[in-house]
């Protein structure tokens, strides 16, 4: 006879809105890549299955974690339908001290906010002490929860964003405003990126966004995913010119558009100076200083495994 | 604006237990396998995730059907405690519709219930129709689900049992009888199969568990899978001498441990003779009749999907 588990939370993407604001995003990525880089987190490749009669398809984001006693996976359906796609995620969470469910929940909101936290602890790590002018390309969700999840890291006296769209909507510009009182509206990728010490690209564009030619050395340059067939918000070419970081060297190379393009024009991954399990447990060199540095993330599903344990513990901590 | 779904449904192993009785096992692989054959369900690879520390792994069996409108998948995980290890399995069932979960269950049982009811399909289309004589080897509660999905498939005249542990547990022969009054217990293997039309192998064993030399034509066996490496409850050269079918022709050659083994002898899996998607749309040949037949599955993670989504339509019956 089992003893009986309890029942597993599931919460929706209102459950999920609502207990946001009491989960440590950045802390969640911190232990996971402190977890990755002492071998206590195993990252499997992620899987895509194609649904029969071209329906769309669905991608298994899984992980494991001895660290947090903890394994799950993240579905993500991209449906076909008349009219616009249905794109969802849900994640399930498992406990490996019994091998039954702790929580499935929405992870479409949480899949925003691992993007946004992973690029915070690349800023924590590869910004400049110093670093004060930040500006920020792309001005949706993805962006918004950048600028949350950065706002704390450094003492910033400059906060400059642009996407071609928020110059034609003063609502939005008015929501970033009340987001951060710092944040001044550019007229272009390159004056928001003018004399920024830390530039982050947070778009869905599949083409470059910023033009990255003769930035100064130590500049910081983030980059994140889209489904877009080898999007890279970066011309390829940066890449040999920059002290390049990612958030797992094992998975990153592969996936990610721009690093894809460069091999073939004669780049190497193996010139990555360090990931973010490295860099949580510094067994790889900072910048150099005489480059500037580019940081590439694609998302790993053992993030939406630490997000859904970060918001399981803090509709715990409520209830 | 998304409209809100409905809570999904969270059923632990007592509530899966309770709402069996009403659930179609036969049916639901039935109509799995003619999704399949009809090109409307698809059917991934499982993937294998070992946990750091050697503290066990979890194996994710997926499937989607757009017949159903459904995907999903199982999580098993066997986990490395202190004494014995703990083997659980729950599945999440999503529509198609919405990309909102329907059901999240404890598997444990279903997964017995499925691979039973495979088998049961396969006593359906591959024992001649006047097949009368029954054995079954090995007496746990795979072998009773085995009983249970065949019972009525045939006008069973005999039912013969046999397991090393039946015959010196009155408790267990009684717990069979009252399954079947027709079932009697054989002191072997052999004993129990002689004669039979249809002998069905229900064992975890990783080695020949029936001497299938000089078996008469028309002889159908089952064999199922189990976790021991190269796991064959017969004996490899018995493919040679036999009409073979599986459960389905893309993943079970690749998997199961006689049919691997037979390869490295010189027999060829271009030479089975159908599986059960084949079978169930009539696009493959039935047994010639001049050898015995050998039906061999080793699950699939879409026979879990379709399982939980007649348990989720026997609870919605009942709700």
């Amino acid at each position: 006879m089992s003893t009986a588990s309890p029942a597993p939370l599931v919460m929706d993407a209102a459950a999920v809105q609502s207990i946001l604001p009491e989960v440590d995003t950045l802390g969640a990525m911190r232990a996971l890549f402190t977890e990755l880089g002492k071998g206590q987190a195993v990252q499997p490749s992620q899987t895509l299955t194609l649904f029969p009669e071209d329906k769309g398809d669905f991608i298994t984001y899984q992980g494991a974690s001895t660290g947090a006693n903890l394994f799950g996976a993240k579905l993500s359906p991209y449906l076909v339908q008349p009219g616009k796609p249905v794109i969802t995620a849900w994640t399930v969470l498992m406990s490996m001290d019994t091998g039954q469910p702790l929580l499935l929940c929405d992870s479409g909101e949480l899949t925003t906010e691992r993007t946004a936290g992973t690029t915070a602890l690349a800023v924590d790590h590869l910004a400049k002490p110093g670093a004060a002018k930040l500006a920020i390309i792309g001005s949706g969700k993805v962006a918004q929860a950048h600028l949350r999840h950065t706002a704390a890291l450094r003492d910033w006296s400059d906060i400059h964003v642009f996407s071609p769209s928020l110059n034609e909507n003063p609502e939005l510009q008015q929501h970033w405003h009340a987001l951060d009182t710092r944040v001044q509206c550019a007229q272009s990728a390159e004056a928001a990126a003018r004399d920024a010490d830390v530039i982050m690209l947070c778009t869905s564009s599949g083409t470059p966004v910023l033009n990255t030619t003769d930035l100064p050395p130590a500049t910081l340059v983030t980059s994140i995913s889209t489904n877009v067939a080898n999007a890279h918000e970066v011309d390829p070419a940066f890449l040999s010119e920059a002290d390049v970081y990612c958030d797992y060297r094992a998975t990153t190379p592969a996936s990610a558009g721009d690093m894809k393009l460069a091999t073939e024009a004669g780049w190497s991954a193996d010139s990555i100076r360090g990931d973010l399990a490295e860099l949580q447990t510094t067994s790889c060199a900072a910048p150099s200083g005489d480059k500037p540095v580019f940081f590439r993330s694609i998302g790993l599903g053992l993030e939406d495994i630490f997000m859904a344990r970060a918001v399981y513990d803090a509709a715990k901590n409520q209830s």
